[in-house]
């Protein structure tokens, strides 16, 4: 394995990585959809769980789901409450005859007092229900501030919808290589100010004992100012890159990966959106290039971008000398 | 064409632009208003439209018939379920005769529901009708959060409130000319750290074939901290600048458009701001100059902006030596 | 006047200042409540007026007015459609007899629509009347939309709660001078990565004629990283400052005027707040120095921040070779 | 006392850190939760208090009481003033007899009108009872609208979700020693562009008066790209640090605080969130390291983190040549 000599010249950028220095393995760090693999333990369940960031996270139809249990749990906590505390005081309501039909009554009651609506043909009476239900309005309001809240800020969430190539490539570059993917823009959002980020993981052989290490890995062009288009991230790999002199096989060995942060500013959103992603070693094809995935409209007034062409490429061969020649450079 | 031993000059700075290097040609880039010439084509359409964007981008007429036509459809498809279920068990609404009648009774029940102002004149009785009202007292809280969030979004969407000279111009700075164009805050709003990106777009003859490059132009200030008046953004044109040595003819041969970003802080939006905006070429003027567009008030108590003057200006010529004087110090 | 031969060594940091050149004088810039001392024509008032602006930056007082007579006419406005539709469509409202009692019947069913408490005392009968109230619930929700929006917009709303000295002062520092001022925060607010921009405006004669010109002022310390105390603000009058060399008759005769820009992170507003000051050269205190302004608390256990001592200072004079010690490191 | 010489080196670096310089001691700066150890006083607490900073900072518990009180006072009042002016204008709760059951009917009709749920059981009639109903109605919207807006902030409000090391150590590092602190997200979160800046406070002798000083601690690594796991924060105690030759005696002697501020960009809430804590020198630890506090799953397939080992330590003693060594290169 060719590893540990570039490792002893990369000493001083180590560490600089994924968070700490992970001393183990477990899988793919990030997957694909840009979430961490990765479990906590130690401490209670409700206390390293998010209420919040699981809601926003949530699958539209769990979300849904979620808010209907939720309307109806809500109705038939009250419901009994104004069942227990007598039915009779629920005026235009009173008439139902059976322990169902009066449970239905104060559940319908309860659905309207929560929403708020208010119909008001079953109306409360008495101090004990009038204060049940001034109650339950209020708790109605402040719980549907909270569920509103959160059904605007899942639609107006900031997110950059960001496509990238299913595949990372090693291709020719300048004299020599490069690890290359493209990302574009997939939706009528328009981003400014986008910033890359690639961390490369591998499993390097220390001391015997295998252990997990990041590299920031340098690129051409880390930051552009607008992304109306695709855009081929380019990592040139050279003698000031932890992949020099890499192998095909040694990538695999390494079990390679390779972190994606994109960070840009959204002008609608008008607000920062970021997408994460990761390449493993499985993904990676060694000698190809992107293909073009934009032209000229037929009519040659606008530009025509071809989202189903993001992995569009061709396998090309290195030139014999490009190894020896950035070998020379070192 | 003087393009080619230029652009040589400047390969370490091509690719640092708008995107990706476009290698093709399709009409102005940049649209006056900030949108993005441009068509994506590949993925179905449902999944290449933010709904988002495209609700707070719309105009605010389309917005309003958008937000009317939703409540009308809405309040129509609960209508017919009443009007399916049975109009009998509406109290109050049960003496229409006519179906159209009983429709409408229904209809406005509905939308009595949906907005939970909740009358009561007619309510719903029985287990069928009260379900589907107290489901639709639910939709409507919930798509009414929505609909709402959308208009204070935007309403209070932080937008820049430029204005941008319509022309672009080439004058007299120093020595040797500089490309300038001139923007103001025209509403009660104060920018901080306005900062300013200028990229040149150029189609370019390269091997033979004309493909559009993309340079960043420097700024004699990039930054300012605090736009209350009216600021001139100077780029000027020496050795440094992919425009040098450029005649008239050669901006209009190469098909110049240059894209403006603007990005500054708004402390009543408490957030950052942006606006976009192209020049083509047809909107250069080679040899004037921008006159000033603010002055003394009569009583000298304040400064007086007249926003009506951001494109004034006098033609200009420039001097015989101009060019020689640039071109020995090169 | 000394001002020429200063202005000369500055000219590369001349134009980095308050958005553009001013070839004017006109008042004072900002004013001390960091608005901008400027009017603005040239467009219509309703193209040149950002409403958002203007209904957050209002008196609350103000405010509040506004919310009631918007209520009240919405409220008027959809009383007299009532009215001129025919009260006796105003189910319950319809035994008031004159053309007054009608009027108040038809105001008091709209507000109860308007604010959708729809009580049913009175409600709306017929096609067009249910029309008229369907829309106006609707319009209900969408105004309060924005306006709730605005309310909240307002209480919530970011800002630094900074108190200034109402002084700036030429104090002793190290060898020579500095221009001083004091900063605190005044509330129960946290301020992390706090920044402050000087920007010096002076009114200089320049080829015989008075133009107004903008310097950075560089300071000891620009930005901190938490300011939990107060904070002095310190630029050494050296020789690399515009104001290096200046009498105080200089700074009297140049209208001096320094912009004082203050952005920070408040982690409970989770935003970025902005404070502006502006100190003409009437409130400069040539030869003075600010006191502590907090001190140990009496147990022992906490700091003590006094608020009310942010002016306190002391009258010093300069040793005579100050000046000279200065005018030799030059 | 081995303070004096050390401070000399850094007095270019002084006064750079929290805030002002202080120059008293009152007690620690930064309490763990991360709150200031500080009182404020000389203007009137009403103006030194941000109700929006209190109410969002409050415990839950005493915010909801807080909101049980402001819904039983508004309903209080306006039942007072339905209650004198005549509960008789209140249609359907005009049978109550006793003042005691009239001011309930009032109570309970004025919360149904500020929760606008408006059964219409008891209803409005007349001018005035019409008037005030509608005043409370509006009155109910828009402070609903902020204890609403409140409850989302509170429950939508970016938080960074760190957990901290209780101990802050001296450990081996390199050739010499370092400071280290160990932190972790602990909720399902994901922070990237994660900066830690640390400033240390120590009390020092200048001139024969104790004071406090603030210096920055510079950082191994300062930012990380993302912290999915734990991250050891460290600083070299090396010639350039404050710290140098310092033994554990002088720690205590100067009563040393750490003050630790973490800002990073959560991509769920799209904001930048930052969490403070700070150590004291009871909290120091000399001697010892962090034990990993993740592995590999059993399985292999993703990376567990244990929450409870992040202060999770061994105890180790210095080479005897370490101080020496760095002396040397002093």
């Amino acid at each position: 394995m060719s590893v540990s000599p570039n490792r002893q010249r990369l000493r001083d950028i180590e560490n600089t990585g994924f968070g700490p220095n992970s001393s183990v393995e477990g899988g793919r760090l990030i997957n694909s959809d840009g979430s961490t693999n990765l479990k906590k333990r130690g401490i209670p369940i409700w206390e390293r769980t998010s209420v919040y960031h699981t809601l926003i996270r949530m699958k539209p139809r769990h979300f849904f789901f979620f808010v209907l249990l939720w309307y109806t749990s809500i109705n038939l906590i009250f419901a009994l409450i104004y069942f227990l505390t007598g039915v009779e005081h629920l005026v235009g309501g009173d008439q139902a005859q059976t322990y169902f039909d009066k449970f239905m009554e104060a559940f319908f009651f309860s659905s309207q007092t929560l929403t708020t609506v208010g119909y008001g043909r079953v109306a409360p009476s008495g101090m004990l229900t009038n204060s049940i239900a001034s109650i339950e309005s209020l708790v109605g309001i402040l719980i549907f501030a909270v569920m509103t809240g959160l059904i605007y800020g899942r639609f107006s969430r900031p997110r950059a919808y960001l496509l990238f190539s299913p595949n990372i490539l090693v291709s020719p570059y300048k004299d020599g290589k490069a690890l290359m993917l493209r990302v574009a823009t997939y939706k009528n959002n328009h981003l400014t100010d986008v910033d890359a980020q690639l961390t490369l993981a591998m499993h390097v052989n220390e001391d015997g004992k295998i252990v997990t290490r990041f590299y920031p890995l340098k690129l051409e062009i880390q930051k552009v100012n607008s992304l109306a288009l695709s855009w081929t991230i380019v990592h040139a790999i050279n003698e000031e890159s932890p992949l020099y002199n890499y192998t095909q096989e040694d990538v695999v060995n390494t079990k390679m990966e390779v972190i994606v942060i994109i960070k840009a500013f959204d002008d609608h959103f008008s607000n920062t959106v970021q997408q994460r992603t990761s390449y493993t070693y499985q993904q990676l094809i060694y000698g190809a290039r992107f293909l073009p995935m934009f032209n000229r409209a037929a009519d040659g007034e606008y530009t025509l971008l071809e989202l189903d062409k993001i992995n569009a490429l061709e396998m090309v061969s290195f030139p014999e000398n490009a190894h020896h020649h950035n070998g020379a450079k070192a």
